[in-house]
């Protein structure tokens, strides 16, 4: 985005070539089939070492009139000046978000800040799916309450259209008025070049990819969005589409492909997002992965204030947190609140890195200002009555 | 604040009395000599535990006019009150702060947002004794940027009056016009009761305390602004007058008085504070500290933003970590930032906590998206700074 091919020659010898598609891969010759797009010209080009860091592609389902004018998805910079486009053109008064996760409750925000009526399908009994439900509910009763129409448990079925042009949503249950969908269904990896090349995927197709981002075949590295990473906490394969670790990916991957030694630390999961003034913040294992590991855990919640209750611009937060039984670990947190709710849940994360138990969390010398949080911190106030629950 | 004498009675069967100064303490027959404001009554109370909870008053120079109208501290809700008295009743153009720690920030915040002409008088060579120069110098910027009038390495002198009333604070530099005069020169522990009774005392005259909040005469306990703490790194007597700490370590006392079996961990001194929009935070050991201590250490400083640089709101944030040399582990971290950079400083507290080195934060898996932070967050890009110079 910041750089341009010739910023990469002439500032660092790297020879980008753009309008250039990897159509095969031959890891037993080291080389790769390379289509000109504006040529139409295929040569094979040798490599030492290949990085794939192809990353992945919104989930768009082939329903009927999944392909109509005013059906988005949002990935690129480009299909984010789609949006705009169609928004101008189409001047719609009905937007439907179809999903209800990031993107979903992102491009939610955006459609109601233009004054649009929103409504939002998510086909799961619950918006947010990295959330455990009771915190989902707290997000659903959020979006309910800045005027988003909210569909649970409901199927995106197709897109009716006029000429080519989207009118309306039909799920499973009902038929929705829509100027403009947005589909925010999650993404997928974009790996189908090596898996027939064959080199091995993993969790959710995703690259299967070693700590220091090889994969299975030698000389073939993966990064980003189409790579698996580890979780910090089980040590297991795990896919998360997200910025921060696919830049992570890329600095071990490169480091290591430049003759460095470098290796990628687990993963968290840790997110924050918005939908207008109400924040959420999650990291580590949720509810339903601590039952699927069959893990002893405990869970308390705590609702607190983002600032001390008599200042101005104090809201509620709700914070979570989850620990192992046995030995009181911190393996997970989730937040949801008012403005100065999200980023709170990067305390959590660096207690998990830090392996610190409840009780030391509920004893961190974290910062009070009237200004910026209430006498016990939330997060503080959550630990404290985890760490009394695991005591007794 | 929050519950009265009857509260206390009636819901947790407390005999709380006000307006009974305690005058003498012995120590050796367990027993307080009270005395009844109201009557002048004088008595002898017995105790079985003796918990001393004075807490700590503001430093008021003997300077001539000390006592004039208009010159104020702030410490309890009542001088608050009288503040705001003193600001409607003589109505004053200028506002003269005497003393750069949190207390004068903090009101200087108040009189800019009512208009006054603002000046701040501080006898140190920078604000904000417990940052390092270099973080302090970008508080000073931010000071003159609202349009405080900085005085650094001026000494208060006395306060010229009329018919008692203060008209100008002199200092060894220069005599500047004044309607009011608050004092920010810091705390002392309320502690002369008690080395009376031969209680001992540490740290600034606070009451000499182990981790238990015990003193060191039978009986007899701390806890609050008169008592010490022990930092968290270093392990030695601490003394920080913080509510976030007083309320600790009336638990861990409150919780052995009963019967209980309470420690108090140590304390970083994280604090967080705010001059409109400008934050500051800190937490652990800063410079001085390190080189009084003699330990080997190296300290970084990035600037970055607070939220992307694209999105709106974002502003600029300055983070600098200290680290053992040795080891690469975090022992202090000070932040200076428009809104949303203060609380950050939490992280650093629990990664201090954790004991995690400079590398494992810079690998931290914290929150990203665009309204919360730029793609690597700025405690994370401090500790990779830091990292790499441990490194070399």
């Amino acid at each position: 985005m910041a750089r341009s091919p010739q910023t990469f020659r002439s500032s660092q010898k790297i020879d980008v070539r753009v309008r250039h598609e990897v159509t095969a891969i031959d890891p037993g010759a080291r080389r790769v089939q390379v289509t000109h797009l504006d040529s139409g010209r295929t040569s094979w080009e040798p490599y030492d070492d290949l990085l794939i860091a192809t990353g992945a592609r919104p989930i768009i389902p082939k329903v009927p009139g999944h392909d109509a004018d005013g059906v988005l998805a949002v990935h690129t910079l480009e299909s984010g000046l789609r949006v705009r486009e169609a928004l101008e053109r189409l001047k719609p008064r009905h937007a439907v978000v179809v999903g209800g996760g990031y993107v979903g409750l992102e491009m939610a925000e955006a459609f109601l800040l233009l004054g649009l009526e929103v409504r939002l399908i998510e086909k799961a009994p619950q918006v947010m799916a990295t959330l455990d439900s009771d915190m989902a509910t707290l997000v659903a009763d959020a979006l309910r309450a800045k005027g988003v129409t909210l569909h649970l448990e409901e199927s995106l079925v197709g897109f009716e259209t006029r000429d080519g042009v989207l009118t309306a949503v039909m799920t499973d249950k009902g038929t929705y008025p829509a100027g403009i969908a947005l589909l925010g269904l999650g993404v997928r990896p974009n790996t189908e070049l090596a898996a027939e090349a064959g080199i091995p995927l993993g969790v959710r197709n995703a690259l299967r990819v070693d700590r220091r981002m090889a994969t299975a075949v030698d000389g073939v590295w993966g990064a980003g969005d189409c790579a698996e990473s580890h979780h910090f906490i089980t040590g297991k394969p795990f896919y998360v589409a997200l910025g921060t670790v696919a830049n992570r990916h890329g600095r071990v991957a490169g480091t290591n492909i430049a003759g460095g030694q470098a290796v990628m630390g687990g993963v968290l999961g840790t997110a924050v997002t918005k939908i207008c003034s109400v924040e959420v913040g999650r990291t580590g294992l949720q509810e339903r992965e601590l039952q699927e590991l069959g893990w002893e855990y405990v869970s308390e919640t705590i609702e607190s204030r983002t600032k001390a209750g008599y200042y101005p611009g104090s809201g509620p937060i709700h914070v979570k947190l989850s620990a192992e039984r046995r030995t009181g670990k911190i393996l997970g947190g989730q937040i949801v609140g008012e403005t100065g709710s999200a980023k709170r849940i990067d305390v959590v994360a660096a207690a998990i890195t830090g392996g610190l138990t409840a009780e030391a969390v509920s004893e961190l010398d974290l910062g009070y200002a009237p200004p910026f949080s209430p006498l016990w911190d939330p997060v503080i106030m959550a630990a404290r009555v985890l760490s009394k629950k695991i005591g007794v």
